[in-house]
């Protein structure tokens, strides 16, 4: 075991995380055989549930986004693995309350189908289930995990805007529209300048020349639209906005940015994109009404940046402001 | 300008970064002539004055720990390079409402004389200062920039104390103290996988072998005690936590605990490190009573782990726990 991670052995990487999540987080409560992590106060009663979950090497998705005014739980996969069904489940279980779970998937095959059958096991027991689909990556229609555009940085918009509403009593139908209402409001971008590295390869998922980057990258290193050449940040900046921009408008709502790191890139050059992309943005005739930016739904250690960005209204607005408690995610009361 | 960073000139990083912040925190205010960024409604009347800076390419250290219940403002220097005095003098004079300020300093020979050279002034307008030295780093008596021990992950937790004391209205003499205390009562020790990049010289500050790791690693790549051979994360851990436990006893106070990322680790890695270091700590009788894992202190796209343990008391902890609101650092109300 030489490879340069601070792992031990890969196939425990996983499992070893979420044994150090436990002990970070005594608010949350770590099932290490069943392998989910809940809110340590759930089911909350009378409060729908809401449950993400997919592969690891995404974090903080999915499990730092668990807690008051976010997810009740999320089930991680092993790295670029879905979650079981078995396993989506126990997480469903542990999140109801009686009041019906909302999952939110991220569009990827293996995830649709593991929480389409972890939906007819729950059914079969007799809890409500509600399917919300993330697909908001507007770089390719079908890739090679996905039919359909991929799921990826709107995820944490729909987790954080559906996770208000659910904590503040909502019905199981209302919380999957909103969280259906974000997705669909939602358009997404990425751009790579190296991959990450899985701990089961041991190298990087693809190789990128000294003076390429991989334009429309997915979070699991899947290809983009095209390879090109390098360039300054302004120019990466246009094309990324311009992507976003030609697949649907970018005003006058006011909008809800992210601007994402992909896990290795350092918080100087996403700040320096967010004003290179925000200015772009707005010349473009957008509202920027609220951001964030940051390495948030990530891709282990690629280094890249995505933009996403949500055509809000009042409501959703108000639901993004709503007091949020996670390891990842906080603010509000 | 071809190189692999999501930036223009590397001459203009540290200044679009910072209009990216500004972008991004209207509760900011950035002054982009003065290049420091202070709370928008600083300076807050009859409060300590609350302002740490150094060498950009720490991020989030300082600016992203600018807000209420931490630091007032931050001068952020070019990358690696100390702010100079007028800038420091600038931030000085943006914190002060009259009861003084605290210069927050880590122990690096160029900060520390421009701090000094600031703090004298200010002395000259009739402004009270206080300095207080972060010097954490146990890795190395003297380094490349350092006469004595460096300043590293510690700053983070002195600005959070000394600022939550400020907060409260705490005078100059007391935040000055406490932010001391929390210094002598801490140490901290990092290893690196692989070096960052600094813009301008495009490529990485050192060279490992694929079988290398630099233990006891400055976060400006400075060299540690050794290099030595890669190994498994529970390796690593003991390494670190040996090497803290030997600079001073960690039981039986109740610990503050940072598993800090160097920039460039993924999340997964850093919580599987917290799992390893929490279980070798608990082994040697520490209790620990706060945790926080995350990249908080970095070096640019450094891959590396650094840990840091406050010997802290009831007070401490009471203060750790109070409410916090910037960019990187939020809880409470």
């Amino acid at each position: 075991m030489c490879m340069k991670k601070f792992i031990n052995d890969p196939a425990d990487v996983v499992r070893e995380a979420l044994a150090g999540l436990a002990a970070a987080h005594p608010e949350l409560r770590v099932d290490l055989d069943e392998q989910y992590v809940a809110r340590a106060d759930a089911p909350r009663p009378g409060k729908v549930g809401l449950i993400s979950g997919g592969g690891s090497g995404h974090e903080p998705l999915h499990a730092g986004f668990v807690g008051p005014g976010m997810l009740d739980a999320a089930c991680p996969g092993e790295i670029f693995t879905s979650p079981v069904p078995d396993q989506i489940l126990a997480a469903t279980r542990a999140a109801d309350a009686g009041a019906g779970v909302v999952h939110v998937v991220k569009n990827y095959t293996g995830d649709v189908m593991n929480f389409q059958m972890a939906a007819e096991l729950a059914d079969e027991e007799g809890l409500r289930v509600e399917s919300v689909l993330v697909d908001d990556d507007v770089a390719v229609e079908d890739s090679t995990w996905t039919a359909g555009r991929r799921g990826t940085g709107a995820t944490l918009l729909v987790e954080k805007i559906a996770g208000a509403l659910a904590e503040e009593g909502a019905a199981l139908d209302a919380v999957a529209a909103a969280g259906r209402l974000v997705n669909e409001r939602s358009a997404s971008f990425a751009v790579a300048l190296a991959a990450g590295t899985t701990p089961a390869a041991g190298r990087p998922g693809f190789e990128l020349a000294d003076d390429e980057i991989e334009v429309g990258v997915g979070i699991h290193g899947e290809p983009g639209r095209s390879r090109q050449r390098m360039r300054p940040a302004a120019e990466i900046a246009e094309l990324i906005v311009d992507a976003v921009a030609a697949a649907g408008p970018v005003g006058p709502e006011p909008l809800i940015v992210l601007v994402n790191g992909l896990g290795a890139t350092p918080l100087i050059e996403l700040y320096l994109m967010f004003g290179e992309i925000s200015r772009r943005l707005e010349a473009a005739g957008a509202t920027i009404a609220r951001s964030l930016v940051g390495n948030y739904v990530t891709s282990l250690d690629m280094t890249g940046v995505s933009l996403t960005v949500c055509r809000a209204d009042d409501e959703l607005l108000r639901l993004w402001d709503a007091p949020v408690r996670t390891p990842a995610l906080r603010w509000g009361a």
